[in-house]
């Protein structure tokens, strides 16, 4: 419980560093196995028994998701298992679930479930397909880890199941995804997936193929045999080049002294009396390489992946560790000529597997702005590069303030904002649209017409006429406008800003990813508030005690 | 809080007894003038001022759209005004709510929710066009009741505007539709859409109209003019009869003695123990008229209409007074023959006016059953009459359990299920599929091959075999797995299968409608659960003390 709040999470780790995985490599094929070790819990108070997991487990998992798309381009598909003996995983640890604030479970779960469609992510568009082996009991978070692969091989013996037992025992939902892609991925019936969800002892053997929760049982005695074939077959369907080498995932130079953190190229400033994160993007300095082996050469720091990496890993610190600074702020530096030279190598080398996985990473990245549960805003002034991939930032935020002519003592010209080819396709949003089309729902003609726009510099006027940001005030009015604004939403509600941009965020169509962020996890949010689960005779709180929990029998 | 609990919520009501509406018409147009008795609430401790509505306002407001519907015809539009001469509408009473357990106020806004659909129904389906004209301030749910028409005429004067004050000055959502609506609905841009939600002031004049907030201004004296000729306008495009007589809902007879409930067909035992209310459908008796004239002077007493009316009311019974009872057992008894007769004649005459209001009443009360926060299993036995429409009570459900074979001791035969013209596309849920296209969601080709066994009686083997049915236990069997499934059931944490069965029942695409009830509806009612807003220094505890909301500012 508070133990957790002291606890500062860092995401930066690789293999050598690994305590609960092991990857391994055969050709084609890599697997990762998990084998949490029981004392090796992220903060005191709790035995990670039985391949259980903590964010700590996860840290890792996502790492190794991450690791595998660039440094193994010959990796063509991924074999997610278990190394005990008895157990597949038994998901998220209830002692730690338990122990834990409620900001810290809905942020642990946002992460876990991020993770899990990266490992979708990963098998749909790095060509890179996971499947799971399953043997011993594969319970919630265990099964859920499961789903998020596109084939479970699963034991057929006495003792291996799937579960989803969180209703039943614990009284909270499968909340990382597993109800949602049971009905919306594996189109397990609905009837079916009720029973399912509420049994204890879960499902196994050809039951469990019947009911579409697993693709194949074999006998344990044949289970590795079965593995490596279907392994070996996925592999075979990939476009990853065997014969190319990866690029190495070098430790992320990070500087944190007092309230300033510091990348190579990002920078955030931490002001605690308004709330505020000031988050800096500086652009790259120097043309891209030329070709792309240029930019295979240049692997980590070339400026878009390095960007990428640097706000990923802001993005997961500051969700984590700083839960008080409710509203982020984005700025760019830079110069947009070298933004847009940028993006067009990212758009020339697209069919390189490197530039695809640079591309992937950055969508992911924008993707975690998104579903982040901070208002953000983006503020566009004088030596400013919002330009193609950064303009990203400012239509991912809440809203967007660009300053409307020069500022008065800076010799820099006005702001513009300039969209490239990468606005238009490779960076779509958890509902499938860019965020282009998201803004315009009702009139694509707006993004057609934007399309013709692209390399244009647009002044605050263009572009406040383009839709494409919120306000622009001049230098006078500025400075009020923007401290306002800011003001203002460090009085409201945390809680209610949350509810408001999770629903103003995702309008038009809905895929399961949106699906699962913006409605699983509501409900998961409210249970962990209820009583019922969480107050002291809830189910989370008395489990493994002995008792049963004791419950508002009142429906609401 | 407490006193909620004890009324007991009575739906049915008549024009003559309207409180807070006046109703009145003009040939094709009619006016529905909110008009709300500031000591008219429906529980003591609060006073209905400045429009503010409780859930009795709803409650008549409810009545009246489905008497536009059945009692009028000639209606191609509905007008909804405010009869004062200040105010459009505050929204739902702030002290109401603040005073409310969690369960009323999530019970509530359910229900106003519904409402707000039926309004959209009726433009959409019913061709009742509703239309709204503002004049004085218009906020909150007050604003979120006009976002329910297809067309909004605001007066353009000093006083009138339309606001979502919610997050600003009480930290909870505009959870009626309202931030659904306004991205999804009238494609408001998602960073205007935010500050507009954090406005407590509102927009007034040309900006609300250019923000896509309302469709049109007027100064305030042309608002009458302005509004006539748009009402006008919609009402030429209705394709209802002019020329018809509507027929009159005569109020619905109802008996509860003790924990039963009896209408003419539908009856309720409550067994308090279990928590269970068994509900049973009968039948018709008789077969149906011969033609649409035979059902119009039926009217009422058509059984597809009577059995409408009779379920839509227990269900809000059910849920408003009932909230300990968690599992509603659905049985049928009667000829399947005479249903299948019935569904007929909702085939053949679907071109006329009534027999198309009893199909989208039918298809309405249908979906209030997927969005109850109750478990639902059908049981179909010897007796039962699961054919057509009343197939979509088992296809509703959470669990069917169909008896495989005879029961010893009763005469009559095994139980079957026929399927009619009717389960494949009147009755859409709210994610706009049937329910047996959202069966088999990507098996088009299964729900393709029923149509081919249209009037075939399945057994249990043919109907598990169809996929219709959950589990088929036979005679031996059917008692101790019945019983077990219940008592499992009523173990398990009830706000726990509230959020499995919300996300398990919604699978395949979103529609407006889903994204509100499942989503919107998630995160509002996780917000009534934070200390932000209902602790005691909460929000909403303090509005109108003159304190502002104390809060955590942790973001979750």
């Amino acid at each position: 419980m508070a133990d957790n709040e002291r606890v500062v999470v860092d995401f930066r780790t690789e293999p050598a560093r690994y305590k609960h995985w092991k990857l391994s490599f055969a050709g084609p094929v890599a697997t990762l196995a998990m084998d949490v070790q029981e004392d090796g819990g992220l903060v005191p108070g709790y035995e990670l028994k039985l391949n259980s997991y903590d964010l700590g487990v996860d840290v890792e998992l996502y790492d190794a998701i991450q690791r595998l798309r660039f440094e193994h381009p010959e990796v063509g598909a991924v074999l997610l298992t278990s190394a005990k003996e008895r157990v597949f995983c038994a998901g998220a640890n209830i002692r730690m679930l338990s122990q834990s604030s409620h900001g810290w479970k809905v942020n642990f779960c946002k992460f876990t479930n991020e993770t899990r469609s990266a490992i979708e992510d990963a098998t749909a568009h790095s060509r890179q397909a996971w499947l799971a082996a399953v043997h011993g009991p594969c319970a919630g978070g265990g099964y859920e880890l499961a789903l998020a692969t596109d084939w479970i091989i699963m034991a057929d013996d006495g003792s291996t199941t799937v579960a989803l037992p969180e209703v039943p025992l614990l009284a909270v939902l499968p909340g990382t995804g597993g109800l949602t892609r049971l009905v919306d991925k594996r189109h397990v019936r609905r009837d079916r997936a009720d029973f399912f969800c509420t049994l204890e002892e879960g499902i196994k053997g050809q039951r469990a193929v019947e009911w579409r929760l697993v693709d194949e049982v074999v006998p344990r005695s044949r289970l590795a045999e079965a593995t490596k074939t279907r392994a070996g077959a996925l592999a075979a369907r990939t476009d990853r080049p065997a014969g190319a080498r990866g690029i190495t995932l070098d430790r992320l130079e990070r500087g944190i002294e007092g309230d300033r953190i510091t990348y190579g190229h990002v920078t955030s400033d931490i002001d605690r009396g308004r709330g505020v994160a000031e988050i800096t993007v500086a652009g790259p300095t120097a043309p891209p390489p030329g070709d792309a082996a240029g930019i295979h050469a240049a692997g980590t720091r070339f400026w878009p992946l390095a960007v990428a990496r640097e706000l990923d890993d802001l993005i997961l610190h500051l969700r984590t560790n700083e839960e008080e600074i409710g509203l982020w702020l984005l700025r760019t530096t830079g110069s947009a000529d070298l933004v847009e030279a940028h993006d067009r190598a990212l758009l020339e080398h697209e069919a390189d597997w490197l530039v695809r996985e640079i591309r992937l990473y950055l969508k992911r990245t924008l993707k975690r702005l998104d579903v982040s549960s901070r208002s953000i805003f983006a503020l566009i002034e004088p030596g400013s590069c919002f330009a193609g991939t950064l303009v990203e930032l400012a239509l991912a935020a809440d809203r967007a303030f660009m300053l409307d002519g020069p500022r008065e003592g800076d010799a820099r010209p006005a702001p513009a904002v300039r969209l490239t080819g990468m606005n238009f396709g490779p960076y779509p949003t958890v509902n499938g649209l860019t965020r282009l089309e998201s803004r315009f729902l009702d009139e694509p003609g707006r993004v057609d017409d934007l399309k013709g726009r692209i390399g244009e510099d647009l002044d605050a006027s263009d572009a406040s006429e383009a839709g494409l940001v919120t306000f622009t005030p001049d230098d006078i009015d500025w400075e009020d406008e923007v401290r306002i604004a800011i003001e203002e939403r460090a009085a409201f509600s945390p809680d209610a800003l949350t509810g408001m941009e999770a629903s103003l965020r995702f309008a038009g169509p809905e895929t399961m990813e949106s699906k699962i962020f913006a409605r699983l996890s509501a409900w998961q949010n409210w249970i962990f508030q209820r009583p019922n689960a969480v107050g002291p005779k809830g189910a989370l709180k008395v489990y493994g005690t002995g008792e049963r929990g004791d419950f508002d029998r009142r429906r609401v």
